[in-house]
């Protein structure tokens, strides 16, 4: 379980609208601390990186449940888009997802099942290896 | 037309909901073969890349076919983002995301029209030159 | 005050539907020409990126407006993705799309917050330092 984290410049962390949760990019960090950094490929091992997006979607679900006071409100992620920072020939961003996918399903169920798109970054905030954001159906 | 590929990790192809569909990044691949490999403005010349795209687009509108039962359910393409796997220097990535652009209109006529984002992107899973996001409106 | 661009290819500007605005990704341009270019971090400092950022911010409110035909009808921005053209190693597109955010809160007041989403990608169409996506809540 992970707490909500502040963002990192002037924005918010989730908007509803029309029954639609919208959420700011989330990095794997808590609090101010970036819990990992450097390139899928170099730096950071596939393992690590499946750690650190399992993290960005907790970190997603976090944001909404705050917004929406409870993590049943939650009806259907619906879109994932997950930014890899991505080592030259480094091609396995859609295992690296799949760290945030098992997480989500893992914690939601069916009502975690979700459209994803996986691609590789030359380079994301402070040096983050991934970057989450996910739009989900919530309930009043 | 192309058939429905399946997802390369563990995520749905599609999901419906209020109305909108939400479709996962597509590859240009047929099945579990990627037919275009590379980087766009090296290894990948513009016009391979424009056909990449087109059947990128081919690959989302029969994702929603599959998922909604037929083409005439598609009210409206709203939105494309495409990822172009660029090569250093390469900033044609809108005359590459053309290719998918004009195939919508092909098929759907003014219902294919769309608004559009496309950036150049390091690397994309499996070594693709293109990947297609789309959302879409449609009718039960 | 900016005046719409015209979209750089065979897509729309924006579209309506359900009530949201669908927005095109916005370069930093005036009509045919790029105001910035470059990589941010290399030829592109951080606040010459800031200023074209918040271009971006204008372009994509002058599109909505276009569309729907005043500012008094956006209800709310809802999502913000920016792309920052980054040289390598370069990790602070945060305070670049802050120049984005600021703009859209100062125009905009409450109904410019948003959720935002900020990567760095390593080429974007025409050479631009930065590329912005919106979608935003309107009413009729």
């Amino acid at each position: 379980m992970s707490s909500v984290n502040k963002p990192g410049g002037n924005y918010l962390p989730v908007i509803i609208h029309g029954g639609i949760a919208y959420v700011s990019g989330q990095l794997p960090r808590r609090g101010e601390d970036l819990l990992y950094a450097g390139k899928v490929g170099a730096g950071v091992d596939i393992e690590s990186a499946q750690e650190a997006a399992a993290l960005c979607a907790d970190l997603c679900i976090s944001a909404i449940n705050q917004a929406t006071g409870g993590e049943d409100k939650i009806v259907q992620v619906l879109q994932l888009v997950g930014y890899i920072a991505s080592a030259p020939g480094f091609t396995r961003q859609s295992q690296v997802m799949n760290g945030a996918s098992d997480r989500l399903i893992e914690r939601l169920g069916d009502r975690g099942r979700h459209t994803r798109t996986s691609v590789g970054v030359a380079e994301l905030p402070r040096g983050a290896p991934v970057e989450l954001n996910m739009m989900a159906a919530v309930r009043a």
